[in-house]
């Protein structure tokens, strides 16, 4: 754009006007910002990323071209209320119950926003209000939620436009470790948000089996396994993901016979986290003050009757674990041991993160990885068919993870394809039509963020 | 009172004013109601019982001779207001959310209010207010919580008197069945509202144990148990109720090391009602849709996997339940076979109070049974001993339960003494001062709830 030409237009016309607010600098931030700033550089867009936290800004921001990075306490409302009035379109990467605050303010202004979130119920109550502000809310627009749906939408689409009767559908993803930097006993480490970890499965957990709609308590969520051996990678277990029942609907499968979507994790893991849960370890809801100089022994011996020098074995033995690999997990992790706790007080949850967070942080060097597995069952012409679509990304390092990519590349794109006009929608939108996932698959393709799809006759 | 003496005094005095209100004529009211009626027929009062029932009230209300049955359905603000304003002290057998409302009211207009629930954080606000306009929120006033406090305070204190040093305190109570009408594998009937035996143990369940403030998941709470045998009755197990530790404070006995309040259910109750749990049968959250003429099994099926035709092995091996007591008792109440569904939609928790109300019900000459247990450890002249006090009481019939007698004693004895003069308080108040708790122990005990004492030396 040549600034002098627009000097002729009518003074309506924003000479301040910046094009995309990046909320949030955080751990999944970096791609998206550095791709965001890619983009920018290429359509002479400017970028503002906005967090409270100027060591993050300096870190992700001052080698860029074209992004500023500016200080911001979202709990300030003037300045977040003049920033977002400030942009064409803003993404955001804050925690989730604040999205509906974010949205409030764009609705105001008539600004677009993207999220990689789940739609609360709260976000619901902005559709009403966006549609008759011409605003669009696009959610669920990272990897799951996000890439999953845009991938799904168009594989299913197009089983269904070549005449395929979809009789059930599967899909999981698991944000992992490369095998290459697995070295510990869950075969895990922390690439997102580690309280998401630890709070996955609470809530409602719902799915589609065999024509019935399944419920699985959370006590048991992690015992509700299907198993899949990847070659080359390893063999990795999926638990449900949240309520998937919703979304039958919503990628037009009414009457399918089976739909899960679900949560990879390597083999091991969940049989480990199933006595973390039992235990009592992921409770967030009560506070437990401890003496100086306390340990994890001691905390687990407010959760398990008996002697906090013998932990291992009551634990075992009131949880009845007659597997010795979880207990060598849990006991590598720092459980049953003269662990000293990381402060004095705060709920099982907040000790057990404090652990994860240094026994599963990646180191420097390692790499995550993505895994994220579609499975459609079908019948064509009287047979019977399984195509299986497979997403597997290594990411380079600590910084620049498969899990940031992931996250970041398609709220980057659907950015682009939003200010390009090539995108567009009015209230709370997915990705789930055509007209969105569509343009979205092909630049995620485009990128190199490609599905290895093969299918199988199975009569 | 003479009402014509009364002419005679200042037009200040509201002649229309009545005495006590008993909102709510349900399960545990029949007792409290005749009581009143017997002390407002002594003391020329007057009693009038709210509820939106015609049919209870006529049941319980028309043979008495002081008291008036009065329609009122509470979402009727006015009418409630109006009725609040037109007495002299309230007790509230509503449901437990709805007493912050019905304390708002009462201090609104300066009258005491009585309830055998547990203080809640809503209630809690209406403290300060109650003090400022001299009224009385006693709360916890009925069997557990209230007789269980009044007898617990009263049997520490004495020790405390006589120079005991107090290190641990246990109390057990149980609304059960009377051994000669127990004839289910449960060994138990339903005496109060069934919707909180099936919500028994959700939230934060908390007791002290060998100077260890222990926390029990919900999933893992009816593992955690205690038996006790009782000559001539049976063994009975209590699990850790609620969250014991606020107690401590409140029952003077900070520095001790161990401190449990708890439920008692039969032998084997416990055992059952675990693996209802595990299979999300109590589940309040989610709604369920069901095809007319849809069974248990089906219900079940969306459980647990597998064929709803083999269900009682399915649940057994999928839970890894092997003992077959366990699962008799839950085939016993139709959960695996073709017990046909209630209605078509509600959540776990609506279809297992149905089966439980049909199942579970007392007969019109089925006697039910209170067991309350105190067991009080301390060390006096260095001596160690423990002092077991029960209280063990049978209904007359259905209708004249021990739960009904021993929740509405109390509550009519704290109307009584507050009317009286004898007891009194400002704000939100529990029976756990000498000034309150040793009337009402005193009228308990003349009314014949007494406590059966023994004493041991352990060393």
């Amino acid at each position: 754009v040549n600034q002098r030409f627009l000097l002729t237009l009518p003074p309506i016309v924003d000479f301040a006007m910046k094009d995309i607010l990046v909320l949030g600098a955080g751990r999944s931030a970096t791609v998206l910002i550095n791709h965001l700033d890619y983009l920018a550089h290429a359509e002479d867009w400017t970028v503002t990323v906005a967090d409270a936290s100027a060591t993050l800004l300096e870190e992700k921001v001052s080698a860029l071209k074209r992004s500023e990075g500016v200080h911001l306490n979202v709990s300030d409302k003037d300045k977040l209320n003049a920033m977002i009035a400030g942009h064409k379109l803003v993404i955001s990467l804050l925690p989730p119950d604040l999205h509906p605050i974010v949205a409030s303010i764009c609705v105001a202004h008539g600004k677009h926003l993207i999220t990689a979130s789940y739609v609360s119920d709260a976000m619901r109550l902005w559709d009403a209000p966006a549609k008759a502000k011409g605003v669009m809310l696009l959610n669920e627009c990272g990897l799951d939620p996000g890439i999953d749906h845009i991938s799904a939408l168009e594989l299913i689409n197009k089983i269904k436009e070549e005449g395929g009767h979809i009789m059930g559908f599967q899909s999981y993803c698991g944000g992992l470790v490369a095998p290459e930097s697995d070295d510990n006993p869950f075969g895990y480490k922390i690439s997102w948000n580690p309280r998401n970890v630890i709070n996955a499965g609470k809530g409602v957990s719902r799915y589609l089996s065999g024509g019935r709609e399944m419920m699985v308590p959370y006590h048991r969520l992690f015992r509700r396994l299907k198993a899949f051996h990847i070659q080359g990678i390893g063999t990795f277990e999926g638990y449900p993901n949240r309520d998937s029942l919703p979304y039958i609907d919503l990628y037009g499968l009414s009457g399918c016979n089976t739909f899960i979507r679900g949560t990879l994790r390597k083999q091991g893991y969940c049989q480990a986290w199933h006595y973390i849960i039992q235990a009592g370890l992921t409770d967030d809801n009560v506070i437990f003050r401890f003496a100086p100089g306390s340990t994890y022994a001691q905390l687990l011996a407010q959760l398990i009757e008996g002697d906090e020098k013998q932990m291992r074995s009551c634990f075992a033995q009131e949880l009845g674990v007659d597997d010795n690999n979880i207990l060598d997990a849990l006991e590598w992790l720092g459980l049953f041991g003269a662990t000293p706790l990381p402060f004095e007080q705060g709920t099982m949850a907040d000790f057990l993160e404090d652990l994860m967070i240094k026994k599963l942080a990646l180191a420097k060097h390692d790499k995550d990885m993505i895994i994220m597995i579609h499975e459609v069952d079908y019948v064509k012409d009287g047979k019977h068919f399984i195509t299986q679509a497979k997403l597997v990304r290594t990411g380079k390092n600590d910084q620049l993870t498969a899990m940031a990519e992931t996250v970041g590349i398609p709220l980057a794109k659907a950015a682009f394809l939003t200010l390009k006009g090539k995108i567009g929608g009015k209230g709370v939108v997915l990705p789930l039509e055509k007209e969105i996932y569509g343009p979205l698959m092909r630049e995620l393709d485009n990128f190199g963020l490609r599905f290895e799809t093969t299918t199988i006759q199975t009569n």
